[in-house]
Formats: structure tokens, C-alpha cells, sequence
């Protein structure tokens, strides 16, 4: 009886580093086959058990600048002397098959994602205290106090940017914020504003209306151009 | 870490008659004790099996009259020579609990809801088909032949208002359809617009910072005169 946009959500969910994005985003994934998660590409050297492909991609930093001037990444940004990007090719291939596509990505790059594409959805995940946040940065264990220490200021900043967000999921536990977050998703797709066409169908009498003015379907598309 | 707003949020469930509102809704209030679910007062007479003050608050049309004039609805409107309309005063007072109040209502009723209350939530449930419509109705087997033929018709018109909606839920299973408006809910809660104050809270640091401007919050505030 309705018809909805073929063209899949972009998502966008950032927060400070050591939040648990990635664990959220990893149980939300489990459940939702049509949703796919962008590999970012990055200047960093892997941490141990990180996988070429899989976790990032592990580009020398002369590529990745050859990378922004081919205006390549949808977003990049600098954290903590390196560079972090979101290649372009493949998340526009994903969201034109119809996948819905989530990037997990810090906020410098997810502000830049909110100028060039109005209709993604910005999701923002924040730690149940910043003293449980910093417990988590110290207990991973992959960075020197003095990186812990830098993570945790710029933190205090990011969280000011909340505001900008549409979504906020406090990650007290994983289990209850990805089922916050596959709220999100489940609603996002029952929005009106997704409805391409409502038609009504009987036996007796065939209806084909387009309800929708074009001219807002239009607008809520995402464009991204190559 | 957030505050989010004391008081509840307003939904609105509508769609045409026969389409399973009453179902929905009942299956989404048994997993939240914080929805409040609203009775509206009638003229028309009660089915077999309807209770007073559970179903519908049965009332003469000279006392649905009297209220009109003092003003003490919600909405009203008339649906097959019947009078409907939500009382005020529960509704307020739910919300000043900060309980989540659903109302299940006509369209003509709810398009007067969102003239007044622009913070409620809109959420349009349609059939799989006008068919299943159709049968859903004569199965029903509470009206005439007329009064079904008359509910029919005024579907058709009705669907033309989903637009102003901002959800539309497909009732194909009440599961999947109920599963659908709590993902709603929850997600609804989690927006940033429903926090009305952001803290961050350290053994080392005390800092205490209010980012959503109060002029924001105050607009997004659900006021009911009574």
C-alpha cells in the first residue's frame, strides 16, 4: 500500500573516543542485515587484532593527502596527529542499492558530514559519567597516559557539539543502547517523509495517487557527488 | 549524565475505522506502564462488551454539548452522527505526571490536535490494503451494512491526510505493527531536544553546563490550558 524510498538512511553516530561506539554499532549490525558500516581509511598504525579492510583501512599519509585533493572522503579530519577519512565510493555505491549505511566516526568529521548532506541522521552516543568514560579509555589499554590524557580533554570539547545532533543514546550498557539505536533505525524507516507513493488498491476500484509533492522528495534525497 | 524533560509526550494513533488502532495500541500499552492511554467520551451508544470509563465515557449528546461550550476537550468531532472527544484535564494532568499519554482517535480530531499542540507526535496506521480493510470491517460485524459502507468511503478521504503525519505504520501483523510504534517511543525519547540539561560530572572537576538554550525548550513544552 505504500511504497518507500529506495535509497538507504546514511547515519551517522559519533561520540568521544572510548565511548563504545564501535560495540553499539557492532551488536546493531548483528540484527540489521541491510545495514552496512563504513570502513574508515586512516594514517594510524594498527593496533594489535585491528585488520586491514575490516577495522580501517592503513594508508600512508602521502596517500591520504593525494586521497583530499582527488576529493575523495566524504569527511577526513586530524585526531591526535592522524588522519581519519570516510571514503566516498563505496558508502554512496551502498546507500543507491538501498542498504542503509552507518559511519562511526568522531565529530569533527561527523560536522562536516551535517553541512554537505542535511538528510543524514545524526546520532550522538555519551557515556553514563566522564569518570566511567575515562575508566574505559585507561582499561583499554592501547594508548599512552599521555594519549589517554589528550583523549579525555578533547572529550569535555565534543560534548558541547551535542546539541547539533538529532539523537542522543546513553551507552550505559550495550545491550540497552543498541536497542535504543535499532529504535532509531526501525522508526527513521516509518518517518512519512520516506514514503515515495501510496496507493490504495481494491477489486472494485483502482487508485494510484501520488500523495507526496516531489519537489520535499526531492530535497530529503541524499546526493552525494563522486 | 542528561536530564531529560519531566513532562510525557503526547502521541497521537490514528487511521481509518477497522484498521486496528484499538489493537496496537492495547499491545503497546502492556510493555509500557509509563503510557497512559487516553478514553474519549462518546454520544454513541455502547457495542456489546464495551465498559464504561474503560472503552469510551458513554454521555448524552446534551451533555457532550454542555462540555463543548465550557471548553473542556481536547478535540471533538463527529464520526457516522456520533459525537467523540478527549477531556482535557486527564490528558494535562498525565503529562504533568511525565507519563507518556496516547491518544487513539479520528482523523478529523487529530488534524485539530496538531492546530494546537505542535510538540505532539502523529502517527498514521494503515491497512495492508483496502481490502483487508474492507473484511476487517464486515468481520467486525458492530454496524450495518450501511454504517460499513459509510466507514469505507470515509477511509478513503481519510488516507489523503497521512501526509500530515509524521509516522505511518503498516498494520500487516499487530507484532510487527506494535513493534513498530514502541520502536517510536523509545526512539522519540531519545532525541536531543528532549534533554533539557547536560552535566558532566568528575571526581577532579565539577563542571555543570546547560546547552539547550531554554528558549528552544519552552517552545517544545506541551501546554494545555484548562
Amino acid at each position: 500500500m505504500i511504497k518507500t524510498k529506495k535509497k538507504g538512511l546514511l547515519i551517522v553516530l559519533s561520540g568521544p573516543s572510548g565511548v563504545g561506539k564501535d560495540t553499539v554499532s557492532d551488536a546493531v549490525l548483528k540484527e540489521n542485515p541491510n545495514l552496512w558500516k563504513s570502513i574508515s581509511m586512516t594514517t594510524r598504525s594498527p593496533r594489535e587484532n585491528e585488520v586491514e579492510g575490516k577495522d580501517y583501512y592503513f594508508v600512508s599519509e602521502e596517500e591520504f593527502q593525494k586521497r583530499i585533493q582527488e576529493d575523495k572522503f566524504l569527511e577526513y579530519a586530524t585526531f591526535n596527529h592522524h588522519f581519519y577519512g570516510t571514503p566516498k565510493d563505496k558508502v554512496a555505491e551502498k546507500l543507491n542499492e538501498g542498504k542503509d549505511v552507518i559511519l562511526v566516526i568522531e565529530i569533527q568529521g561527523a560536522l562536516q558530514i551535517k553541512e554537505r548532506i542535511k538528510q543524514a541522521l545524526f546520532i550522538f552516543l555519551l557515556p553514563p559519567s566522564m569518570d566511567v568514560l575515562k575508566k574505559r579509555l585507561t582499561k583499554r589499554n592501547t594508548d599512552s597516559a599521555y594519549a589517554i590524557d589528550e583523549r579525555f580533554k578533547t572529550a569535555y570539547q565534543e560534548i558541547n557539539e551535542l546539541p547539533k545532533y538529532h539523537y542522543v543514546i546513553v551507552n550505559d550498557t550495550v545491550e540497552a543502547a543498541s536497542k535504543k539505536l535499532n529504535a532509531i533505525l526501525i522508526s527513521e524507516r516509518c518517518r512519512v517523509d520516506r514514503i515515495e507513493e501510496l496507493y490504495l488498491d481494491t477489486i472494485e476500484e483502482k487508485v494510484h495517487e501520488k500523495l507526496v509533492d516531489n519537489k520535499k522528495l526531492e530535497n530529503s534525497e541524499i546526493k552525494i557527488d563522486l
